[in-house]
């Protein structure tokens, strides 16, 4: 990277552009998120899962301008590199607008980039407790995991914390982000318990999403975002770096669909295209804590074994009877820990040791506090919608509205 | 700006480049608008209306080709400001590809960026004369508004005339595009009448749209393609200017929908749905006259109010009864409106009146003709389709198919 | 183009983010067809055909990766430009990661961007064969058409081959992709037979699509994508040659849908939805080959004959009894076909003899390889699932599941 004093302006330009279309990229994520969710639910919840899906990158945005980006980027270490407060608000000081406050991008430019991510954590949780969560508690827990919690375990790598002097690499995302938004699932959806009929004694009754096709086009738009949540990490538009990162992002959900394909149909015998489609995410997932250290072979490697993961890990939930109705721990949590892993063992010069230190530091902060929050919304507010608007759904007793008139 | 003369390559290639992608994301737009208009109609009328604004974009390039870019960018200014030709079809000529022309971009770039603007006004009148009006009739209408109607207005002020030196500021469109549009689309939901049941003496009968997947798809297209409108608006890549626009427009958004959400929950004691998919619209369209004039924290107050003005505006259109079926005069005439006068209370060095005086021209010029031609269509071709089609659905009745067969 | 020992790192990174994010442009295509092919399939193969969709891309790029990028480009010409490899897998050499390796890309986004190209000619297969193929043995055919079939022919072309030599043009694939896929789709339509009931003695009777909408967000995704297929081709962000190709291809786009409307009317008295969709996609395969060489106003005309040779082609396949349940050899062969050709009619120095050359040789080679590959798989281990499966749908018989709960 050139240094920021001698970046020509044409640089410049060109970096901070593709910091801003990777936004956009992201942004498109949140849609991907809700086509993903909604389809995986049934009709009588999508109208309920949509309005969150749609209310969380707004909340997210918002939160984020307010305080979440003067935690995550405090720019002095107070607290050890634990913690960190820069003040409310986002600047308009001219000094940000110029290579001098960083080669690729201005500030207004990080910030944006930042924030359109900073929403995404609470997004993966919404899946996972789908169907049966009341909906102003889980904005609540939303406000907070996303104002307060995501941005102070994301400072403790990207903005320069104790787990960056610890050698932890995560280049995009699969702990700081993906494996954060998991483990809250995983802490949501132990709360809430599992949705009324799904396991019966010891068997399990699926139950099936209401649009295949809606499910689809949440997961393309995902990968296709990807360019930009991966990409856009690179910082600048560096030819080298970029390239290598989007070859790595490509071949790894490709990897992951096919090992999806032939795990399930060992498993299953059946051609199930939720595990394609989730092997896919498990792939990008996987690739994304090492995307810019890692060979194109390898991130075959990494993407292959995260959608070996995703049927494997899916019956694993389902045995412990920890309900996730659209797999959001199985392709966030399972592989986001995986990646991340994966990155010390493959990555050049990158510590299995330190990687190690980073999962269970963010695992036990992100669960703990997920819980702990879900915990006291129950006891307070109640988190569990009643048995009669569970079995009635969401759309019609808490929207007043159906999803659909076909 | 760099002047045209002293500008590199290098910075004319990326620009020119940005320009290009936000083309891409304005097309975009145009699927957004369909899916959020065949979503919020019954699934009788859904194929009519994507037939509709599948036509339209074309038409509108096209008709843009034709005449279109050369009424809105008339380069000499007879008659005073208000009116200009500069002769039909678009150049091939060679000094239109260097950054001689402009610094920002080539004359293909002008025309096809420009172009992809032009069609959006009808696209905007479509989902107001919904589920009643005559196909044919509906597209006479467009080619006239959008081959003479919007480029005229657009000149005014983009091309250089009077509203330019009146000290108008409208950075990219809420009047000179949305509110032109939200006018159209009141002229011809007055024109029209409602469809029938949907006002029964003095009470107002909801008619829900047949699909809130598909208009939650559309509306999050929009606000992606709106990265594109605004920051294309830019013409530029200007690394300062561009990252305050997607900042601005961002927290427009997101402000829309949280504002809207608290609103209608007052208003209707519900989580409707609807109401904050318009207030990120209504953000949106409120943020783009002004998006490159004011703060990030100017930017929330305006989207916000915009969000509260979207609930209010839908009831008042009922309540005059005025039958909107997708609530575009609400999103684009009524925040398009408002973002033009914010832009004189909160923009540096803007002029309150000046606002007002582009208003209220604009929406003299764009209700007044497109009222005319409805009228003039009305009593000749007429253009609303029978009772008996109405009640039946325009789908099978004027193309003989159904959208579904679920 | 500058030579690349003079170009800039400015350029150089400007151009090679432009390609890549082509690729994620072209990616979306992908999308594209899932929506186009499961729209316009019956409700009871729609999981079939998004397996199908979803696992080509992720096949495509690991077998591209594999072997596909080296059959394509393999540098030197062994037997005499028709067929060269330049040896398993992709390099991780540091020399093509400068503009030394080519002025407008790395090597690794020129992989990347090319191999998100190779799936597109079996994803075109999928639809014409919808409905009533095996899962397996298609999977089969693609690994063997985008790994062996299409980069060959590719190398003729844009590897330097003899077509190269001969003077052949085809820009971005109208004959190299689309009319390979194209023949691919008609070869597997005849070997297959038409579905059941399609056919009755004289009478043809229609098998409407199960979802216009869906169809619809695919036409429009492409036309998105191909911004990216048709402007990514130009290999750089050349603003004069990058500006003129979004002219052409957007104007070719728009008068297909203009024309195959008017069209349509004149031949079936109605306003089909379908009919101009495919216009869409036929203007765009039209305008493909020859986007970089032609004027604005000849893209009108050539986008303009493609849309009215779509319901002649239609109507003809249907005649002579060959059942496509997508329009994909009308969308894909013959506007292919015609784009090829109308390239050596419009464009400056081109020969049409040249033009007739490659598509003869690329017809005989891909129709003569895509039919031996289907004939020998449905003598071996048969290529069509039993009449039962067939009426009840694959979905239920090959996947277990439903693609709606509604």
């Amino acid at each position: 990277m050139e240094s920021a004093t001698t970046i020509s302006q044409e640089l410049f330009t060109t970096n901070n552009l593709w910091i801003l279309i990777s936004t956009a990229f992201v942004f498109i994520m949140h849609l991907g998120f809700a086509c993903v969710e909604s389809g995986f639910v049934q009709k009588k919840n999508v109208i309920n899962i949509i309005f969150k899906n749609t209310m969380i990158p707004a909340i997210g945005l918002l939160t984020y301008a307010i305080m979440g980006f003067n935690l995550m980027y405090p720019g002095a270490d107070f607290a050890g590199g634990f913690f960190g407060f820069a003040g409310f608000g986002i600047s308009t000081d001219e000094a940000g607008l110029t290579s001098a406050y960083n080669p690729g991008y201005t500030y207004w430019s990080d910030f944006i980039f930042q924030g359109m991510f900073a929403a995404t954590c609470a997004t993966i949780v919404s899946g996972a407790v789908a169907e049966r969560i009341k909906l102003v508690p889980f904005f609540i827990f939303t406000i907070i995991f996303v104002m307060l919690i995501y941005p102070i375990i994301g400072m403790w790598h990207w903005g320069g914390g104790w787990l960056k002097v610890a050698g932890f690499h995560d280049f995009a995302g699969s702990s700081l982000v993906h494996s954060v938004g998991g483990w809250g699932a995983l802490a949501g959806a132990i709360v809430l318990g599992p949705r009324i009929g799904k396991f019966v004694g010891n068997s399990v009754r699926p139950i099936p999403g209401h649009s295949i096709p809606l499910a689809t086009i949440g997961v393309f738009l995902l990968w296709f975002g990807w360019y930009g949540f991966n990409g856009g990490s690179v910082l600048s538009a560096d030819p080298a770096l970029l390239s290598l990162v989007f070859v790595t992002t490509s071949l790894g959900a490709a990897a992951g669909a096919v090992t999806a394909f032939f795990t399930s149909y060992f498993m299953f015998k059946s051609y199930d295209v939720s595990m394609v489609l989730n092997g896919i995410l498990g792939g990008l997932v996987g690739i994304t804590a090492g995307a810019d250290v890692i060979t194109p072979m390898e991130s075959i490697i990494i993407g292959g074994i995260a959608g070996i993961l995703i049927p494997f890990s899916v019956v694993f939930f389902d045995k412990i009877k920890i309900d996730d109705p659209v797999g959001a721990t199985s392709v966030h949590l399972v592989c986001g820990v995986w990646g991340t892993l994966a990155t010390g063992i493959f990555g050049e010069g990158k510590s299995l040791v330190s990687q190690l230190i980073g999962v269970g530091a963010i695992g036990a902060f992100a669960f703990g506090t997920a819980f702990l929050i879900f915990y006291i919304l129950k006891v307070t507010t109640g988190i569990r919608v009643t048995e009669d608007y569970e079995e009635r759904g969401l759309d019609i007793t808490e929207h007043e509205m159906e999803a659909y008139k076909i």
